[in-house]
């Protein structure tokens, strides 16, 4: 039967399959979790064995255990790895969620929680799909599953896993579906990402939080310098001012920018749809451009001094800033991470000692459309939605995928279903089911054609 | 017998009567400890009768209750008010605590516990010092009191009640005991105190938090915005840069500034007690200047985005900042604050939303030093410490003290007792027993001779 046919007659296992697996809250950034990651883990051998998969077990890395998986069809026939990712990430501020986020409601044709869409919902339409092409005998490849569960803290431990790992993960094109399409009537595929680098910056000053009556005015106030860093890591015209951050950012072409004007925008919708007045951005750069082939500047979260009820006055005695870049093709996170760092530590005044420390990066990626697997990609999305997708660089990142090309020299073909409007990392997380559903079948049409 | 001796037979009731008000939380900026409001002014109404007040009652005001007792000896001798606060600062962070905030220890001559100065224990002393002048029978005065409870949070509600009480509250001189002297061998009376003006300020930039690598670059993100409000509100030399902000400062005469020079002060032992490398303010002033006849601009607490444990990206959809301004007199705090939201509301970029909000404030105040009271309380330090105490300027608010002066026409005298190594409004807040018992003489002194 067809793969339509094929969910139709599976749909209440599929969601309920899917259910306990974002009914275990494996938030991987918050220790208190650590359980969670493991049964996690344990749910998917579980649901990869029963998707038809001869082998499945958990591995264990520096950090948080891996699931690996394989079905060997043919040891001479090219061979598909599928990375996914089973953790999530933090769900606070909790009370601007509609309902738990770990207990998945269907309502209005989507799916809300926690790992709706990153990544359990699109991991599991990979598994999906799979499970498909097996049952209806059109699988050509062997298939290999890596699922890891430090995505969202950048990956701790797997690129050595991968070095130690070779020969095991061994493939032919590696399939990720890990992020979105530039929206629901515009299938895409995802040809480039940003890179990342993150730190955390402190800011420490008197020995102790001080009356601001009576040391105010002769003390720096940690808070008030912290903020004079942030103001200066960027200028009126939204450049970062970090010196050589620019050196080796990649120079895009004016075809692959004209080719990126084509992508249905409209600056007006966009800025509705999240409920700004205006937009702002690195000046001469349109939206799409600062959001997929420049990098940028973000302060993630700050904290520092009084921030209860009321109106306490106190000079405190540190503020904390948690900073991130999203970097683009050729700029290499180390070197990215230590320029921001000496620039941090040459800027900051005697009055005041700072402490940078760097949490996690990546860096970008770029996939060539002339690859045999991707044209087998666009005909597979073309069968699921019915046109030809868009291939088009994004802005996220995903840090492991240019490891991937570095360790193991494969190429990653990026089959991203989410949608913007999903509000993946924020509250009300949530997949669209129809997508999530055309997801499965355009996995499952990539198989028949892929090896064949 | 001298006052001495009587702390001397008293001291163990002494003591159990400060530790039961210490061991009422009476938080005034945290509505859970609504409870403990009342509950402290009780027993401040219970320990008043027992120092020997004719009368002492709980009066509700539009916030919490006032303590109100009366002690008087003949309707034509001159009256005393004694004010002071039976509130609390808030106690986080909790962890930097060695022992609990609310279980007060004596440890190496040193009274240890949130109120152990501020103000506690300075109300305290003014209540043991009256108990003994009217045990001795050295009172020549009658004397009311006046306990208030939302001091820490601006004395909402006590200006009116004061205007509403006007003959109730009819006096003289009004004693204060809530602030410090310049060391603790060098004992001092404050002759000026500076204003303040607090606003809680907000920036919301989308309508969730959004994914930074998605929407990074794009859109504008609240913490950036808010940093750089915060930095322009200063330069490079210390100065606040909104308009017209210093057109009222007092200029404080070169004779003023050559008395504040004498008082005993080194910048290198001061920095080394809280612990800084160097010293930040206004240009051309010292360190006394700037803390006691200059404005300030100090943010006292920031928060945004993710501050919990790990390294969540996101591009947060509001930051916050809760800032405050010391005041020098002449400069009226309404005036100030609406500067300060016609400041900001001018330079907010379009492409967020600010929320500006007043929160408390309070003028500034000046003592002449040649009042008849302030004599007597120079002879009664004398007496207490051995030494001539010193006039100075002090950084502190207090701004119910301009209040008395405008609606009961009544000057106060600033008896204060604390030092600046008390840790008050900060964790591990303490009193010098040594200096309280020195208070509670000068205090019984200062009724030896007034009115006589």
């Amino acid at each position: 039967m067809e793969a339509k046919q094929y969910i139709e007659k599976n749909r209440t296992r599929f969601y309920d399959e899917l259910f306990s697996l974002i009914r275990i809250p494996s938030i991987s950034a918050q220790p208190e979790h650590q359980q969670d990651m493991r049964a996690c883990a344990e749910q998917w051998r579980k649901l990869l064995l029963s998707a038809g998969v001869d082998t499945a077990e958990i591995m264990e890395t520096s950090s948080n255990p891996v699931v690996f998986a394989t079905k060997i069809i043919d040891p001479s026939a090219p061979t598909v790895l599928v990375y996914a990712h089973y953790d999530v990430m933090p769900v606070e501020p909790l009370d601007l969620w509609d309902t738990n986020p770990f207990e998945p409601v269907i309502r209005d044709g989507r799916l809300w929680a926690r790992g709706a869409d990153d990544d359990k919902g699109q991991s599991f339409l990979q598994v999906k799909g799979f499970e498909i092409a097996l049952k209806e005998r059109w699988l050509h490849c062997n298939v290999k599953f890596l699922f890891e569960g430090g995505e969202e803290i950048g990956s701790p431990g797997l690129a050595e896993f991968c070095a130690e790992h070779k020969e095991m993960l061994k493939s032919d094109i590696i399939l990720v579906s890990d992020n979105s399409m530039v929206g629901k009537n515009v299938p895409s595929i995802t040809t480039g990402l940003r890179g990342l680098a993150y730190w955390e910056v402190e800011v420490i000053g008197p020995n102790r939080d001080l009356h601001s009556g009576i040391f105010g005015g002769a003390v720096a106030n940690p808070i008030n310098v912290l903020c004079k860093i942030i103001a200066d890591i960027t200028d009126k015209n939204g450049y970062i001012t970090i010196p050589h951050f620019y050196d080796d950012v990649e120079e895009v072409s004016a075809a692959e920018r004209a080719m990126l004007a084509e992508v249905p925008h409209n600056d007006k919708d966009y800025a509705e749809s999240i409920g700004v007045k205006a937009l702002f951005g690195e000046k001469d750069f349109s939206t799409l451009e600062r959001t997929a082939i420049r990098p940028t500047f973000d302060v993630c979260g700050i904290w520092g001094g009084y921030t209860a009820e009321g109106s306490k006055t106190v000079l405190p005695s540190k503020a904390t800033a948690k900073m991130s870049c999203r970097l683009v093709p050729h700029q290499q996170h180390e070197k990215i991470s230590q320029l921001f760092i000496d620039y941090i530590y040459s800027v900051v005044p005697d009055y005041v000692t700072v402490k940078v420390t760097p949490m996690h990066g990546g860096d970008g990626y770029v996939c060539p459309i002339d690859m045999p697997a991707y044209k087998i990609a666009e005909r597979a999305y073309e069968k699921a939605f019915g046109k030809r997708p868009l291939a088009v660089r994004r802005g996220g990142s995903i840090p492991i995928i240019a490891d991937f090309e570095r360790i193991l020299g494969v190429k990653s073909l990026l089959m991203g279903f989410g949608l913007e409007s999903n509000a993946i990392h924020s509250p009300n997380e949530n997949q669209q089911i129809e997508i999530m559903e055309k997801g499965i079948i355009a996995v499952a049409e990539f198989y028949k054609e892929f090896g064949k």
